[in-house]
């Protein structure tokens, strides 16, 4: 057994730079926790110029992170590019072909290629992880694919974009229009410059198809899901609610039906003060999720930022380094329906 | 690689018998999950007379727990005995001799013997889990262990004792007093008759001190926590409460200090409405993770019953057929402060 569990990092935005940050301040917590060194060896993005804030000379460059993928002497790729195709993609091919471990954040690339991937990872033995695809440092994946594996799962309900759920708080707190809190919510780091991902509910459906497909067992397109983003909610819209005593979310949500089909929507829902996801302001995250044995669980935290999903990109390397695999699904491919 | 994890399971009491049953009926999704079937082989208890509503006929019958985990042919023994000594004690440690995993749900055996129990695992590489000693099928554990890795952890911040929690609902909620709750509690069966391990707080202290030495990586004794329990707050004490808009609560809580040392305290808080712990009624738990990189992360769910803490030990069934051991502390013992 290898003391050095050997990483490349693909994507240096600021979830790359606080991973890198966290590896170079932890690295003796982490040892201790991982029972190996956690050495990062090798980076790649497009602009090598660029001014980052942490020291990246003692690491290998690639400009190409498909060469980075297939360098020989790594165990590990962290794919923080973005994206569902292009090089995001093709860098985590080449690493899963390769044999070497890749632990992702990318939603986008999951939901429109994670049973191809999977079925990868189960040809070539070799871990895919992605905790940071889903509610940053919140664990909502390892619960639903390794803590309720004795239970069918009923339904999931969640706010799965911080984001929306960022620009909702702001309209209700600031009292503003959508483009006043869009821009407010831009200027907080907390929307991108081109938010229609995240405004439109691609990102949501994108997420909550990753739940679903795990929590459910089911193959899950999420271009069929029912979506409708929060673009058209106006100021009035808000006052409104206030006046009738809700709140403005916008909730992802997946309800097993009678047939064992999921039915899947991401829309704005009006909810009661009460509602744990009512109590979520700003970029925080959160997932009820109703079982049959074990009742109702609810998770929440912070949605987004750099370091809480450097936090989940972490504890992937530590499972890997400690062998703690999981099939990306919790099941093989051929077992979903 | 066997095709089978063989189980034996030391206490049928409702966990075990809830456990029996959800391997009976769940065989199929769970061979999926875990990659081999998960077959109970072996189980033992005092009474092989007691009618206990599921069939044991096909399973090997043991009247000593000690020599259920003696056997030979067994992979894993689920120990549901309870109690820090005696028979849970000598069983854990007979299985983990011979090499045999242990999966348990007993907080009074980990919070007394944990670290004598953790060096024999690594000695003898061994797995030792207990999702289900805290919280039932909430995974705190998993959570602070796994998930939580790449940060430090400032304070804990917990409800995790369903029989104070259930009481003090009660007496809220129909205005009684101390001893008419605890009997409702008993006849509604989320106390036990004899309820003095949950009511002075030892139960919750013994979980924290486990939460606590996950969370910050120290040695901790849970006869050091300060500790009171809830046996002498009066109906008035809660009427009161009331009329300040206050809820009491059993609050068990960990907050590291400056130099490093964490601060454990078990006692009745005063909290207000908008604490995500005082929404929590009967039976529920809940638990607040402060981090310094990922935010405060709230898990809640049902705490206490057959059912949910059957989730817990299954699912470390599952983790163990998959390989997904870890250390007891998520450390070796000789890491921990």
């Amino acid at each position: 057994v290898s003391q050095l569990l050997k990483i490349g990092i693909a994507g240096l935005g600021s979830v790359g730079i606080a991973t890198i940050s966290c590896l170079q301040r932890q690295q003796e917590m982490l040892t201790a926790r991982a029972g190996k060194r956690l050495e990062l060896v090798a980076v790649s993005a497009r602009d090598r110029e660029r001014a980052r804030g942490v020291d990246l000379s003692a690491y290998r460059w690639y400009d190409d992170p498909v060469a980075l993928a297939q360098a020989e002497d790594l165990d590990v790729i962290i794919e923080l590019i973005g994206g569902a195709e292009g090089k995001a993609r093709a860098t985590v091919t080449a690493a899963l072909q390769r044999g070497t471990a890749v632990v992702t954040a990318n939603k986008a690339l999951l939901a429109s290629h994670g049973l191809a991937l999977a079925a990868l990872t189960e040809q070539r033995q070799t871990p895919l992880l992605f905790e940071a695809a889903v509610a940053a440092g919140v664990p909502v994946i390892k619960t639903l694919r390794e803590a309720l594996t004795a239970s069918r799962i009923l339904s999931l309900r969640g706010i799965i974009n911080g984001t929306c759920n960022d620009i909702l708080s702001r309209m209700a707190v600031a009292d503003c229009d959508f483009s006043a809190a869009l821009h407010a919510a831009q200027a907080a780091g907390f929307a991108e410059a081109d938010a229609t991902q995240d405004i439109d509910g691609h990102d949501a459906a994108q997420k909550l198809s990753l739940l679903a497909m795990i929590a459910f067992g089911r193959k899950i397109d999420p271009a069929q899901i029912d979506r409708h983003g929060i673009r058209n909610l106006s100021r009035h819209d808000v006052i409104q609610a206030k006046r009738d005593g809700k709140i403005i979310r916008l909730v992802a949500a997946a309800q097993l039906k009678s047939d064992g089909v999921p039915q899947l929507r991401v829309a704005p829902e009006w909810l009661l003060p009460q509602d744990p996801l009512a109590q979520l302001q700003g970029p925080m995250n959160g997932l009820v999720i109703e079982t049959e044995l074990a009742g109702s669980l609810t998770l929440s935290g912070l949605g987004a930022g750099g370091d809480a999903t450097a936090t989940a990109v972490i504890a992937d390397l530590v499972d890997l380094a400690r062998n703690r695999h999981n099939l990306p699904f919790g099941m093989p491919v051929a077992n979903l329906h």
